[in-house]
């Protein structure tokens, strides 16, 4: 299994889903979207008849909301998937309402087209769309593409850990002194204003250390330019607590990124089990029309390049590397060889499994699957 | 199993082998082509000994029909296989005579080179090559390429079904109304004067028609350059009766196309099991030599360009999702989601699974291997 | 298993081991080497916490030997392997000293970066660099490069069946007349000045033959510039006999070669199953300044060019044919099609498998390991 399936997906933004249909590859399934009368459908994307891609078929029939295939016209309904013809058959076909394609709810909101994949009923798309980015209030600006790695090895890469020392020579943390490390670390399960997540808390951030046998860590000297102190940015947003927190289905929530005031969304959609589509979703609101060209300018001239684009590009390095780690080890459980920090990933592969909708799927095995012995609480091995 | 072995298939252009030697995989086997005196030859390209490509080789001895192999020089006769010297190991080597490469039967035929690599001894050429397109006055033209899929995908795009839904608007069929189906179509197995053929015949052509809940179809309202109305082109050549036929062992036969008085014929030579070698020869019968320049260029200007290359395409396109699909299905029979026109392909896999000659090749199971459930008659799953 | 381990195999150059970390697969494992203070190093490139390369590390604390790993700044002794520290986690981590990296025995000697792999402690560095090559008046030039196929199939192309044939036409022996065969040929192995060898001896070499049904080979006419007799280059070098001979664990030394009065030795190093890096390393003993550029203006506008580079392509070429042979035989070793001359490899691959350090390796089986029929002598297979 790819993913938790029962929950509503990302799949493109609304404005990219014109009259041209979309073929767009989803957990593990590839999946063709369509817009009739400015309503989106999606279907598998596979003419049940010879398997051609529905994607490439034609709207024979303006006005209804029906696709037909390229390949021999066999009309589907966008709503049911019933076969409503078969063209070059002639109006008496016997397949008629005999053969019908797989269908996909479709919402949009907030200028994204969302798709509901699971095995039991949906639940409404206000359940999975956090809600502050849902706001009307809310600017949002997408930058979204196809990554290598397993979505689980960038889910289990948020956490402070490697923020503090992955991080510390992007240019987005230029002019900070980034610390050394957090005293007291624990992570939780929070239910906040904008959903329930899986967040962490410190006692005190240590800006220097001295390390037995090695030496001060980290050294500032010829820095000059990082004159400001790191560490928690202020986390007044909506009364949220948690700089970084992690979501069901695989929703990374970060505040004050890649602009301060905003809130940064990365969602970690499965494609196969080398790649995953990653939206970097980043959320802001503007007081008034002068505020929002002001946010805009920002965005575009720092906070793109340097946040979204360059900031996030050194995670994506280190997916890559971990999902194959991952494959090499037959694990995505980094047990024995874990340290205090790893406690946030571990109680997100324990919160993912007993809470997520649906089951089956082990965010901490290779394939997906619960084995027994996976199956059992990971306290144990939280500790090395 | 890739193909049907014991045939005559095209592997090259006689034009195309000269001096040099040519390397062709073909049917999953990897032979080198020769030519030594005029005459061509065909060995598998593995030379015994460390198994270098013979297609490497050098002629060290004009005049004789052999090739020394440009590794240590171990020299093959290329009549009957046997290893003549062993160059680098003296007159005397006792590799002499006591080692053999296969060899495979050759002919050329209007300007190709044909080869037998079946298990039994070869039928006379003339019984392969069909007896129009080996007429002596017959000029015939040929385009040919790599292509991805399986041969039988693309024989079983063959059939009146995906022409008038996925040529329909090709720039070859640009001035046609193209109709909406056949009315009482039949499928049959024909012998006529170019030998014998899966054909077919309907009562009736049915240029547009009501379809229910959708409406008219096809309109040709806005598009007045479709003046000309389509259908079954004349089939008065050669007193040939079907439009399109399809032979054995993966030959298609295409009336009028891609230039009025002019014959298509597509061989389908299996590479392995994701590529075919796909042969376009367009065959003409010019009156006289004027007639012949003029038929030129009709077929530069027009026929190859829109018809030889661009409509083909379409069907290209298809034909490699409906490999992808077969490999998916593990099956190519389209049962239990054909339609009546499917009873066209449904004739062809048990016409060519009957009576083909040799045994082993299933064409509608994904590796060509005949289990006992396929191996019964396929008509009870012709209807839904 | 793709090679024999418990030797020291050539890892790179010392001077491309500058601050920059490298990254080298040998043997089937991914290595990091790091230089500290002027001393090589090498890990495992991987580290034990998620996986990560550690030659993308960072040196955050120069004058120690070691190396932080970039994702969460895991401390690792380059020389044992111990983890000194979890910087993101605080000095009192509770991983220090518990988790440990591999690290290899890394020597250097003429310049060359030198790696021991093995299971067993380390031989000496002098025991595995041919002595010759070791000395110190001994003027070494080098060029390697990643090259498709096996390692093995590179060591067995070694004798003089290949050169009388394949290099005939190489431009390195333009004016040569090479010769057809050598009577009585015998492969022996030898200890010499420069240690231990599969060589071999002939009684004569046959400059032309007849042979019966084809006629005189090699015939020189049309070619005048062929004017010199070939045949054994002189091997007056150091009291060495055998122009080409091989070495475990894959040397190839061939002399005057491709400078007359030098030594060319071939290290294949394996990479993956389907890979080996080709060192071609040429020696030369220069009297004088003058005579060191003398040498240097032969080596660069004759020796590379003409030798190393592309008389030595014409091996690669067939080693790359080679290999793939074997994969589909299941075998390295070529019975029962081979020519007096295999007994050169037959030899080798007995002694290779007789004497080399460790146990497991069979050089003649495709996936490396010992059978019980393979592990017999093979002396009854090299004759036909």
């Amino acid at each position: 299994m790819l993913g938790f399936r029962n929950y509503w997906y990302p799949a493109c933004q609304s404005g990219e889903l014109k009259r041209r249909p979309l073929s767009i590859t989803m957990l593990g399934e590839q999946l063709a979207f369509f817009r009739r009368d400015g309503r989106a459908f999606a279907t598998k994307d596979e003419c049940p008849h010879r398997g051609t891609p529905l994607s490439m078929g034609k709207d024979e029939f303006p006005g209804t909301n029906s696709v037909a295939c390229r390949y021999h016209g066999w009309v589907w309904d966008l709503e049911d998937g019933r076969c409503l013809a078969a063209l070059t058959d002639g109006p008496d076909s016997p397949v008629v309402g005999r053969v019908r394609v797989r269908t996909y709810p479709v919402e949009e909101r907030k200028g994204i087209v969302w798709v509901w994949m699971g095995n039991e009923a949906p639940v409404p798309v206000e359940d999975d769309v956090p809600r502050l980015l849902a706001r009307d209030d809310t600017k949002i600006r997408v930058v979204k593409g196809l990554t290598y790695g397993n979505w689980r090895a960038h889910a289990e890469n948020i956490g402070y850990g490697h923020a503090l020392m992955l991080h510390r020579d992007s240019i987005w943390v230029l002019t900070r002194q980034n610390p050394a490390f957090m005293r007291n670390f624990t992570p939780y399960v929070s239910e906040d204003v904008d959903g329930e997540w899986v967040a962490d808390r410190s006692e005190e951030i240590v800006r220097q250390a001295e390390y037995p046998g090695l030496g001060t860590w980290p050294t500032l000297k010829g820095k000059p330019w990082r004159y400001r102190k790191g560490g928690r940015l202020s986390t007044d947003l909506f009364g949220l607590k948690a700089f970084i927190s992690l979501g069901l289905p695989g929703i990374n929530r970060v505040l004050n990124f890649p602009l301060r005031g905003g809130i940064y969304y990365e969602f970690y959609v499965p494609v196969d089990e080398d790649h995953y589509r990653l939206w970097q979703i980043t959320c802001t609101w503007p007081k008034n029309p002068l505020d929002a060209v002001w946010q805009a300018l920002r965005y575009y001239a720092w906070g793109r390049p340097a946040g979204v684009r360059r900031f996030i590009q050194q995670d994506k390095v280190m997916v890559r590397h971990s999902s194959d780690f991952a494959k090499r080890q037959g694990s995505y459980r980094p047990s024995p060889k874990i340290y205090r920090p790893d406690a946030f990933h571990a109680l997100w592969q324990d919160y993912a499994n007993r809470t997520a909708r649906g089951v089956g799927l082990d965010v901490t095995s290779t394939n997906g699957t619960r084995s027994e012995a996976e199956a059992e609480p990971a306290e144990e091995t939280h500790a090395l």
